[in-house]
């Protein structure tokens, strides 16, 4: 089936310790037996809608232009916040509306903070329960509103059917270095990676060819292509496979020896 | 294939940090190319048979009707423990006679200990090398018996095949509370998941309308329907997804805060 | 397409906890839709190209023998280390040249250190632009060379076809104890599990019928079938299912109990 249906990409914040990711598969293979899964990563921390939204942003240009994207980061489960269906080009997302979808939008959307690029991207709301598990538990939509959803649009049902166009989605600022008062840029560390590489919301083509970087009270001043190129025991900043500038210890956790976090502020000046 | 063939479901102690999982999954794809595998979690705590039973009972109303359920947590390993085969409605089963399978049978086995549902559950032994792979570690049959045992029964061969039928398997009680001498419910933590949540044997519909719940010396009687509904930092109960009781905080781990452990014991009174 | 096609198996030491691996396998489904893709890990020590080697040793004799293998441990990545395809029997390898694809040659050509077995075994450079992603980052050649290598050979694409072959790839010697000056065998720790089980690079084949192993100043002198023959809460040896010696403690950590760590030595004398 593969050749006629859609790729599924999941991205949630459920972690692989319980079940819960296997429940939201299970789903769909009852629904589209033989779906390709992928998991795009189960990691993010708990409620992180921004560090989910980057990762996301980052992993789809590696992936097929027809997939259906599942990504979940969901503390208002349960509320009155809406389901999203959102088809950006060709490719198709699930979630909930609290700007974790946000890289299906344009820049300008992002800019803006709102959405005005009908056409380009479509958004609409799960909402006809035809759709959906029969019951709904009130604490985990992933299992009972998005798997069924993203299952049925993989297997090429409509996503106008699935309920009526849902007007200003929430969406966050597109992820880069923002320029302060005095000519630096300002951003945050956005993900700590498993090599302990603190990854910044400074874009690769963002940085000055001369920088200081400074990130909890460390500066940094070297720029290197690669890990081996890096200068001996001292941190660098590198620009990472996602496009972004991330602080990196060869060989080392750059998190851990330096005490960085993410949510961690970062400051960047020519020098 | 996926449409002539039946999916496979896992669940283990196996981890993802080493390649026990990998080599199951390895296996399976050498007997039957093309299988549909479905993790729903190798997370369970080592040997924990117990917890492992609660998470396969708890994943299993999202599964496919017809799926092969592989399930290995499995400290008997080598022993003469016996490797099973359970038919329970279209369901197929295989893993060790030690408890694990238990949401295979009924309630009323259950309570009894002993099978006695002939008919609507078939219970045979893995018996027969010829569904083994030709070297059995001893200390690594979800590999060399169970992962081959469920790619045969995804490609279709008939459970009745394997082994001849097995009297009197392992069954654990069912999950929920039991009443104590002053008309209080007793149970336990079964597991504690990704985000901290504490969840108990008690079931969600045995929670009296006004209570209190004890564990680890705390006292807890607020039960809310979702998070975004919770009491500001205090702990809350609220019905999970899994129809259990569980021990929460919103946007924190109810665990680490109070201190709660799988197997601590819990008591809810009426008041 | 699984009859048609060759499974893809993954190695690496990219981890869960971001989207590395998610995009190697999003890559891929863009090349060969229905891809049957098998994680065997990716929780490699970060850079440990012996403990990957090893595991993917350990790993690949339950895995079909026409597998595409897409191994990646790789603190060379962005440096002029040769990316290789490798042929060994059926089954086809892609990984960096390191050492890490050393099971897929002879053991005399691991023992003296340079290949010599062309016809059993075939070595090109994945050399050719073609079977790339058209903009490859410095640091994640798994995503950008690997992943579309593998894919393209698991559709059928000739390995000769990717570069031209390739001399003195990088080789480790065969894992196992080493006789040392006084007949006893030398080995170290190659890898701890999720069970806490050290596992040595001494053969269950070489242990000596009475035997004093030497880890980390412990001495272990029992050797047992399987984890119910264990002497009660003393640290006991077994031939693990990798076949290797581990050191283990009955439902207990011998790692974290005696304190052994990836890379300690180990003696092994006969008594």
């Amino acid at each position: 089936v593969a050749e006629l249906t859609r790729p599924i990409l999941l991205l949630t914040d459920f972690g692989l310790h319980d079940t819960y990711t296997g429940q939201v598969k299970a789903v769909i293979a009852g629904i589209l037996p033989g779906a390709t899964v992928i998991d795009l990563t189960h990691e993010v921390a708990p409620f992180a809608i921004a560090e989910g939204a980057w990762l996301l942003e980052t992993a789809l240009p590696a992936a097929p232009a027809r997939a259906v994207v599942m990504a979940v980061v969901d503390p208002g489960v349960g509320t009155s916040r809406r389901a999203l269906v959102v088809r950006s080009g060709e490719r198709l997302f699930v979630g909930p509306d609290n700007g974790l979808l946000s890289c299906a939008f344009t820049d300008e959307d992002r800019e803006r903070g709102a959405y005005a690029s009908a056409g380009a991207v479509e958004v609409h709301e799960l909402w006809d329960p035809l759709w959906r598990r029969p019951e709904v538990s009130p604490t985990f939509h992933g299992r009972d509103i998005f798997a069924p959803a993203a299952a049925y649009l993989a297997s090429g049902i409509d996503y106008r059917h699935m309920g009526p166009p849902a007007p200003n989605p929430a969406l966050l600022p597109p992820f880069r270095g923002e320029p302060g008062p005095f000519g630096e840029l300002r951003g945050y560390i956005v993900h700590v990676d498993r090599f302990g590489n603190a990854i910044t919301t400074i874009r690769g083509t963002q940085l000055f060819p001369r920088f200081a970087l400074d990130a909890a009270g460390q500066v940094i001043d070297t720029h290197v292509r690669t890990f081996s190129d890096a200068p001996g025991e001292r941190p660098f900043c590198h620009t990472d496979s996602s496009g972004f500038i991330a602080i990196a210890l060869n060989q080392g956790s750059a998190a851990a020896e330096l005490g960085l976090r993410r949510g961690d502020p970062v400051v960047v000046r020519a020098r």
